[in-house]
């Protein structure tokens, strides 16, 4: 060999489970970044195997593998091949949320039992590195509170609404831009951005949070009338995810939020995603980018293929167990249609203020027997204002059943 | 030993360089999370000695320490033990931005020579974890551009001035909440900002860039009027960071730079830090956070360790040398204070014509002889609207030297 010749060093084998937008996507993208990958790692990553419904051997793909890539999506067989992989030795990277927010505990123990890497930065917010940062930057330091946009589905069919779009309007919107599906439940329910919110949770607290253990509710009954208020109290609405210590334990949820302007999520718009990290070391760091399309997922799913190839990340450390904690703290947006007649708000203040519910500004717009109430409280504990609202609700005044909506404090200056 | 009994690794002994704000902190910060690193880690991060002016022996400290961590800022003596340390093939931590900005090339060589972790995550933008994102997460993507407000300072006193303050007033503001120091001109002259950017653009561009191929501008000579106007615009101003291939070649520069107001850095205020990240794969990230304050850096400086000790980061890649480009393309603000005369305005736009700059907005405000033009360019070859405002600069009706702002046009949507 002359001595000017490079060394090469084996390549680094990817075995791929899945072969649909992200599978195809991650392919043609490991093959157009395989120069730069080798030339800062020192080894080439190729794909060594394909596995789709109709070709390749799993058993065959696994023994020739250096890690394995599943971006099948479901539950099965994608958690059995991952727990076979990892038990065989290998390193793995999933982009799947639902299996990791459903299984997650099994796979982070067989992760640690066989001392190998679980890697999973797709399955969280887009292109927006939160897991890693969670898990590297920010073991330094202990996080209070995680607040996040991690649907792009909803936060644009929100941003259209603000703009004066019906819900129906917005959503076929979203789905003419590919932005959802079409069967958008799974997003407009608010269930996808809480098994995020379940794997988030679990790496910002190490603690184990099921999808089950998220309280969560969507985006579908929400009123464009609500959004019309909102502006006048100077808030905008976001699907927003919470987890966040509470006296000891922890309370990981999904809701239908106002924000003030000021808050750093509140200029999220469009399909983008963005995660807020607060803690007293730190204060708040907020990372932002466009939630997932299948080049951007599958450039996640590189960059932990990557991580893996430089040896970055360990084995996840065993869970801490935190109690789970449902009644939490929150300013609340109340909307109540009531006959307008005198002492309808000295009725309704008067209830509030006997379950602690104490109101911060009130809008009263008086049209006779179609009259409105609209209001924003200080933060009060959610089952208090349950039983308020109800209460409040079979005044004869009442015109509908009332409406709340959880707000967020301004916290930031 | 009973089989309950944990199995105690060895401690992870750190070498601490410098004890003044941010060492003090780091050593506070390290000393509580210990426990908590230790459960993610296996082993237990500890001081095993300090240095400073009045104690402590650097050979010694070398000897014993797994790690160097070296906070003390300054060339010499932080270069010598930086480089001293890696010849013995320690893995170092630094958070020194004139060091790392000015013999970057020589301290990633070394690291490179000995196969040993350069981490310096606190040297560029306060807590906000931009280099592990650019190290890691992005490795898998081309990078296009970076835009970044990495000196919290400066973005203080803009953001004061836009709320009207003076800028003599908002450095005093500033200075009183400890966010400048007494002699502020490494921050107000922008060479901080465009030390940070050097480091930001070596990591993103893997090619060297020394602080003295940075082009950069401060913030001293801006007027409180050029903001009215710009709002008039719809844009604000902000200390802008810029790295981005041009042409096979790479420019950077720090600037006085209008947003409008869509743009992901429009929204940070105050002493926040932000940076962005474009590319073709992800579009764009952006991660914002409060800029370093002493625990802030320390925080960063600990999760640089913990990376380490993780096993975590490669030593750096060869160098892939680009060529800079200095003469690159941009909008501008152009401010005119002229002679309120017919057939100004036709003399101006005529020469402007002739340099090819071409005016999207103009306000012209007449009052005799104090009258003043404002405009915003199109995007044009820096070189060709200096030539056309010197040009302009020459005529009679001119009352003082033509004022000159970036802008960044509305990219974002």
């Amino acid at each position: 060999m002359s001595p000017e010749a490079p060394i090469h060093e084996a390549p680094f084998k990817v075995g791929l489970l899945g072969f649909g937008t992200v599978g195809a996507a991650f392919a043609e993208l490991l093959q157009e970044r395989a120069d730069e990958i080798e030339r800062f790692n020192g080894r080439r990553p190729v794909i060594s195997g394909v596995l789709t419904r109709t070709r390749g051997d799993f058993e065959e793909i696994l023994a020739e593998a250096d890690i394995i890539v599943e971006v099948m999506g479901g539950i099965e067989p994608a958690r059995e091949y991952l727990l076979r992989a990892m038990r065989a030795g290998k390193d793995v990277v999933s982009a799947n949320k639902q299996l990791l927010s459903q299984h997650g505990e099994e796979l982070f123990e067989t992760a640690r039992e066989h001392d190998v890497r679980l890697r999973f930065e797709a399955a969280v917010a887009g292109t927006v590195p939160v897991v890693r940062v969670l898990e590297e930057s920010l073991s330094a330091t202990p996080i209070d509170r995680i607040h996040g946009i991690v649907n792009g589905t909803t936060n644009f069919i929100l941003t259209e609404m603000t703009h004066g779009s019906s819900y129906a309007e917005a959503l076929a919107e979203a789905q003419r831009k590919g932005y959802a599906e079409a069967d958008p439940s799974d997003d407009v329910s608010g269930r996808d951005a809480a098994a995020k919110m379940a794997i988030l949770a679990r790496l910002a607290f190490g603690t184990p949070v099921h999808l089950d253990d998220v309280r969560y509710e969507g985006i579908e009954h929400l009123h464009g009338d609500d959004l019309e208020y909102a502006r006048e109290f100077g808030l905008g609405l976001k699907l927003i995810g919470t987890a966040e210590r509470i006296d000891g334990g922890l309370s990981v949820s999904v809701y239908p939020t106002f924000l003030y302007s000021g808050h750093p999520l509140a200029a999220i718009s469009g399909s983008f995603n963005a995660v807020t990290v607060e803690s007293e070391t730190i204060t708040e760091i907020t990372l932002s980018g466009p939630g997932a399309g299948g080049r951007q997922t599958a450039s996640a799913v590189l960059g932990d293929v990557v991580s893996v190839m430089t040896g970055g990340a360990r084995p996840p450390a065993p869970p801490l167990p935190l109690r789970l904690v449902e009644d939490v703290q929150s300013a609340f947006y109340l909307h109540l249609d009531v006959a307008d007649r005198p002492g309808v708000l000295a009725s309704v203040t008067k209830v509030l203020g006997e379950h602690d519910v104490s109101i911060k500004s009130v809008v009263q717009r008086g049209m006779g027997e179609n009259a409105r109430l609209v209001m924003v409280t200080h933060p009060v504990v959610e089952s208090s204002l349950r039983t308020a609202v109800e209460r409040v609700g079979e005044f004869d005044f009442m015109r509908s059943t009332p409406r709340t909506i959880r707000v967020i404090e301004e916290e930031f200056v």
